[in-house]
């Protein structure tokens, strides 16, 4: 399953290259380690799902400049004063650096690192930009398809989200986003040869709207697609709909209803399709779905077997940014890691590799999260973060999607109820170790004192 | 300049093939047109700037199934009762049809029309989902900008969220909107390679952290870009870093403030560099703005002189999706077209091929627009909708972005300040034309008679 995404070097912010030219100029010789983690959790999320890793991953193997993307930067106005061996530096740009990262699916929580980067600086520098949006993006639709997943209580959620997401890219990476989430699958065909996702699709108004009448139109569907066909209903009048296809004898996997009163219709909707004998004839809804409402519809009694949501799930519309930062943790200039910090007045970091231990009950579930030094250690914890790439090559093999989905509906199922309901979580309790508190201290201090 | 991206038919909604499908093999022979506009604007925003219609026009031409998008269809269960004729007509597909659009950097507003495709049926449903999402995502943008460059009042903007964008596709995509939009450019340097949009950068938090000391790092990016520095001066005391420079004698073309109290900090930096004879350094300011932060910084007196927003702006944060769709409109069986309409309760939409005409008042301002059947014809206005493809090609030439940068600039100029401003503007007035109400009227009662 070829990719076909060039991972050209020249997706990455001016800055980047600037900073390289400077430490190149320089001879500024040093591994630097980067950590990703979000800063903050928006206001309506509990909990992530990290993802996005494969992508970035497939990226630092790939990684590098084509001839025009070195000809773009020599003749950029900002490089007049550098000279010739830089550009080939960029030239022979490769990753060759060591990764350490929470598999795909993993909950997370703030300021947890969820990816390290290790490598020379110049390397962790230019690929910073596609690393955190590839992993902010994936985590963040990721994490937006388990809430609505939780919601539908068991019932199947595709995301039919495309169209409405930003560019048709980022359709594609939606829809793998929303299926390490939960989802059962996606509308988007690209990701379906892609990733192997399954891949749905039902009817659209036009399909309707273009034949003479709507019966034709369903009845031509279904004898195309007799155990496929989901038949959409509301062009002119859903329950008016429905009587033709009774009428008519048809027997669709599926009608979809995609206006009006949801909790009525689909009620009266199961009830007229028992009544003629179409038990297994399933009542798909989609419309402007989002957690909360399919939540609500449920409580409210509506008789819905699975649901199509698109806008709201494929750019997390409630919460369609997450502040994920790619902070410098440490610089070695080859007498070991020296901790670097930042203390800009809102925004400070802590210093040194990090691993994260989570607390396992006996029961298996969750207990909390301490954001440690790499080589800390805790009985009855779990690290999260492992090397999943040396020297620029990836360690071990590419897991199966199915498995990673997996995964990840195993894991958040060990996090109590109470940290993941939709309304009113509690906060899952992360703390940062007291090595840690003490190292960014010192540091503090250090460059307190020197000022 | 290599759009680098593949074209690939399979960037599309599965359904969009089934209905394919079923078109093709009940020989459905229909030329069908559908029309993109934004059902609403969103409560945030007062107009909308059209964008990605180039985008659009090279997928057209280009748009093809490679031979394993043609097998991945083809082994998909649900096309197991397609005959092998249907899996050859994906083989040689491509676009033939014919394109109406606005330029990209029209004013837009909801409802209005500023796409029509008219083509073979299949070939109009299968480029849905690619139009759509490349269409709304640049106009989502392209709005967003326009807004943050009329609060920045003439100060330079520059786009700088393409870590935070919807994957790294999306950041590029959205560095172009953005300059569409009336920012100065962007940090993505692909955008800059692909479009030729200007690259700016300064300096990460990163660049100051590796080194052994902040007048260092200053010292030595300055050293190699005299005449392009801009030094973050916020890593650990912004007015400390400010002195820093100051003594060094360092003459950056800019400082960077991008954490604390701006109005203030911003006042300070300028009357440091000032009385320091820096008089030239100008300060340029980042961090979590958009155009709410950016009007009231500049009403409360900060003294900055450019801006670089990143998040907000590349995701469009608070109206992250535009309900942008693409409605079938009328169909031909080669007897003349047969309008077209849907009833469902709360999305009905209008019948017919129209064109959108803007009234121009003596002085060149816009008074309104009257949304029309395509034939008809109103004194003092101007039609908006123009023939840019014909039979899968595009018809002259891509117009040079910086001219579709000054054309959205000056028609944005013509539409009156009460439309526009930040804050409570007035309704633009939009109506539909009488002939069209009437045919929409004809349709509706005919299809309510033959139910």
């Amino acid at each position: 399953m070829p990719e076909r995404i060039r991972h050209s070097a020249l997706l990455t912010d001016l800055y980047e290259l600037t900073m390289s030219a400077a430490y190149f100029e320089d001879n500024f010789d040093a591994i630097a380690s980067f950590e990703v983690f979000i800063r903050a959790l928006p206001p309506q999320r509990s909990y992530l799902i990290a993802a996005g890793l494969e992508q970035a991953l497939d990226f630092l193997e790939d990684v590098r400049f084509e001839p025009e993307d070195v000809e773009y930067v020599r003749r950029h106005p900002v490089f007049s004063r550098i000279g010739a061996e830089f550009f080939k530096r960029l030239e022979n740009f490769r990753f060759t650096g060591e990764v350490w990262a929470m598999p795909e699916g993993t909950p997370i929580f703030a300021e947890e690192p969820f990816l390290r980067v290790t490598a020379p600086i110049i390397e962790a520098q230019i690929v910073e930009t596609f690393l955190l949006s590839s992993l902010t993006f994936q985590t963040m639709i990721a994490s937006k398809a388990a809430r609505v997943v939780e919601a539908a209580q068991g019932r199947d959620v595709v995301e039919f989200g495309s169209r409405r997401a930003h560019g048709p890219e980022a359709g594609v990476l939606a829809a793998r986003a929303a299926y390490v989430g939960g989802c059962s699958g996606t509308s988007n065909v690209e990701a379906g040869r892609r990733y192997g996702i399954p891949t749905f699709g039902t009817q659209a108004h036009s399909f309707v709207m273009a034949h003479r009448d709507e019966e034709e139109s369903f009845r031509n569907f279904q004898r195309l697609f007799p155990e496929h066909g989901v038949l959409l209903v509301d062009t002119y009048d859903s329950l008016a709909a429905i009587e033709k296809i009774v009428k008519a004898g048809l027997r669709p996997k599926a009608i979809r209803l995609d206006s009006g009163d949801f909790v009525e219709l689909s009620r009266e909707a199961r009830r007229r399709l028992d009544r003629a004998g179409l038990a297994e004839t399933r009542v798909f809804v989609s419309g402007d779905l989002d957690e909360f409402v399919i939540s609500n519809l449920l409580a409210e009694g509506a008789e819905i077997d699975s649901f199509g949501v698109g806008t709201a799930l494929a750019t997390s519309k409630d919460a369609p940014t997450l502040s994920g930062v790619y902070k410098l943790v440490d610089v070695d200039f080859g007498q070991g890691p020296l901790g670097r910090v930042k203390l800009s007045s809102e925004k400070s970091t802590y210093p040194c590799r990090k691993q994260v231990f989570r607390k396992v009950e006996p029961d298996g579930s969750f207990a909390g999260d301490i954001i440690a030094r790499e080589n800390e250690s805790y009985p009855n914890t779990k690290p999260l973060l492992a090397c999943v790439m040396r020297e620029g090559k990836r360690i071990g093999q590419r897991p199966p999607l199915k498995d990673v989905q997996q995964n990840a509906r195993s894991l958040l199922s060990k996090l109590p109820e109470t940290y993941r309901r939709l309304k009113n979580p509690e906060r899952y309790p992360v703390r940062f170790s007291d090595d840690l508190q003490s190292r960014l201290e010192e540091i503090r201090n250090r460059l307190i004192a020197s000022r």
